[in-house]
């Protein structure tokens, strides 16, 4: 973890407890053991990565197919949770962290769409991520775009 | 919450402890009390919804702009967790968790796309949520279609 504080960043102080846990239910393995070699997005011709699912959910990627997109949260776990303002690289003033999809939030919880390309048991291979190895995941969901993006492409 | 088990449903045992913690960062409030009144997916042109921040972080707010789209995280609390397959109304048979977007799940954590219609202080505006009032909120992050799309979209 990193705790320096850039010019006109701010932090607030966090709540002295949680108001609801997590449980992770599997890792990622990506070729990004830094978090300075991670892509700054995903990348859909980017490299295959494997998602491991702890043996306890396996069951429940029973209906999953290769071929789609699925959405995939995962727990970004090296980053701090307190800053309100903050100045990522390469843009000159800080700006509030609603306003950014930088790791660094009250919940470091990302959000990815990524194609399924393989499944073998346990384990799904995708492309389009972009985190470090081992980080660990939060869920799996199939994507439809249509869902919220506009009423007339809903079935 | 809803504890009965329907035909074909598998639930496993959950683990003992969290591996994380959430902060609720503010709260929803929709038009729907009961979880039978909310509708199955989010709509675009649907009622505006309130997203309340906790004043700890509506400092994170700055750089929002009012008509654009939002990717909001909430916590659906009223879910049980430990189903790993489940059959949804109007579902003949179960399917695996992950292959569903219930909001039954081990981390039932919703993700969707809003339009920003409106910033009144620590309040935002909404349309296209799908959440029982009082929702607690657990991230807001600015939405970029193309980010995760194809590549060919990106700047």
């Amino acid at each position: 973890m990193n705790d320096d504080i850039r010019p006109g960043e701010v932090a607030c102080a966090l709540p002295g407890a949680f108001d609801a846990g997590l449980y992770f239910i599997g890792r990622i393995r990506t070729p990004w053991a830094r978090r300075a070699d991670c892509p700054r997005r995903g990348d859909p011709d980017g490299p295959l990565c494997l998602v491991e699912i702890d043996a306890r959910w396996r069951g429940a990627l029973a209906g999953l197919e290769t071929g789609g997109e699925l959405q995939l949260l995962y727990f970004m776990h090296e980053a701090r949770r307190d800053l309100v303002l903050q100045t990522p690289r390469g843009r000159a003033a800080p700006v509030g962290t609603f306003a950014l999809r930088s790791p660094v939030r009250p919940n470091p919880i990302a959000s990815s769409i990524v194609q399924l390309e393989t499944i073998e048991g346990g384990t799904l291979g995708v492309r389009g991520l972009d985190c470090l190895d081992g980080t660990p995941l939060v869920d799996i969901k199939p994507w439809r775009p249509a869902r919220a993006r506009s009423k007339t492409d809903q079935p």
